[in-house]
């Protein structure tokens, strides 16, 4: 029952460039985060694109998709950026895969003190071990299906089409 | 389909008391966690205590029990130290509550650099969201029955009784 | 022996605005980096500006200058940002105030993985602390007169005009 | 005008031991501090002992001032346990070395969340560059010389034998 990882980008894996100024992409976090968990869980993981999801193509997106397509694994976990994370799970959820596909992210990136990368992963990763087939995005201790989820930029959570938190 | 947070104290919780020169317990990180992962699901949170799990006595270990059987919700997440978490998940077990009940704690305190705290927290709290009644352990991004674990004192793991990691 | 602390903002003070997705200005990390130090010396502090140094003008600077020359006290630490730090130490330079003041700020935010602004900022009071009248840049745990210095922005250092690090 | 950075070990050093479950010592944490603040001053680091200081006998203390007579440098940081840097600040002091000797330490530990040894040991630093010949305590932003300061245990800070804070 592996999960496989496919590593996007987004907030979730920026680093401060000190030369540049700026928070922008180097290696991804997860191999040093999954040995600081000590995880003992079968897991793959795969750098599919280093991006901030803003920025995210048509055609960057269908990396993604083409990931889960051809994974060997029926069960995988996308790290992805906030912004448009509802939007990559859409082009999956249309795809029709037929294997568990949870996406989630980080509104504050791994590197930055007070960040919810770690927690987001290991609820995410929880959630791609135990759900049916399908496509989910887990953000904020919630699960939602990718038709019927939105980012509330305003809150900076996730919450569903049709019930708004208050 | 909330889920009862009950906080018992473990490395989880250790923060590091300047004036004595260890690591000790002072208030519990939960509230400060949940409003960074910006939670909004359905948690309630109770200091059941806030103990080293090598102090745990009988009595302290039947806390948790009450606690668990006195909760309203049928979905319990228990916070509380590796050491003799397999114990206290034991005990549980064995009462029959017919709950959700899942155990997770840190081998890293939160307050620690490099600290499996938000990982495990995460990744349990969406088990305790997910799995059906029954007692069962979270850690190393893995779940286990109550009656089917141990920790790995020499890896600093925990493992299945009949199948050990390598 | 007290030393005024004017801080301008610059990567030191920046901080990760999560619904922006950026890191930007918040208040002043100042007034709990004195507190964890544990700090008693006599030391007053100063917000004069939050601000990126890039985009300092000169009635910015200006701004600096008139806090300096204000200043009751004698002994003066500029937290600044590291682009225009030399530009700024140099209009304080050419002012003649008769008192020693210290410029430093940090290459990476206080508030992510890895930052030099606690090392930067001890560094630079001890000196603040310490030197005789003049202006001076403290970074790289070496301190440079106004008129001696530059960033090199390749390396990330500052360096003495006439003594390039190798 | 190099400096030697003595390390004894001391909170400043300690890492958390997963295993143990408990706070130790394993590498210094010294090379990788003077990498992230790209210290370019010319620093050379000496591994001395790496022990809490309450646990600091007789001889460990002589090969602390053995190694500041033996060094070719006249500027010496000592990093060391707060608990007995009073007494190893008395035992180098009676030496006469004739050297600039500079004692500081943390009251919580570099990998602990809010540590001061960062600023501790750029405010030393400073200071052990600056300060004319003669044993001296730094800390809380504040420099003493050896014959007058203590450890007050209740606030967790070093003050004058004479000149109490309030």
């Amino acid at each position: 029952m592996s999960v496989r990882v496919i590593v996007t980008g987004g907030t979730f894996e920026k680093q401060y460039d000190a030369l540049k100024g700026e928070l922008t992409f180097k290696d991804s976090h997860l191999p040093r985060i999954l040995e600081l968990v000590r995880c003992t869980a079968p897991v793959v993981l795969e750098v599919n694109q280093l991006i901030d999801s803003l920025h995210m193509q048509a055609a960057d997106r269908q990396r993604v998709l083409a990931a889960c397509a051809q994974a060997p694994e029926s069960r995988l976990l996308v790290i992805h950026g906030t912004d448009t994370l509802v939007e990559t799970a859409r082009a999956l959820g249309e795809a029709g895969l037929g294997k568990t596909v949870v996406l989630t992210g980080a509104m504050v990136p791994y590197s930055v003190a007070g960040s919810d990368a770690l927690f987001n992963l290991g609820y995410a990763l929880a959630m791609a071990q135990s759900l049916p087939p399908g496509v989910h995005v887990a953000m904020n201790a919630r699960t939602f299906p990718w038709d019927n989820v939105r980012k509330n930029r305003e809150q900076g959570v996730f919450e569903a089409l049709d019930q708004q938190p208050g």
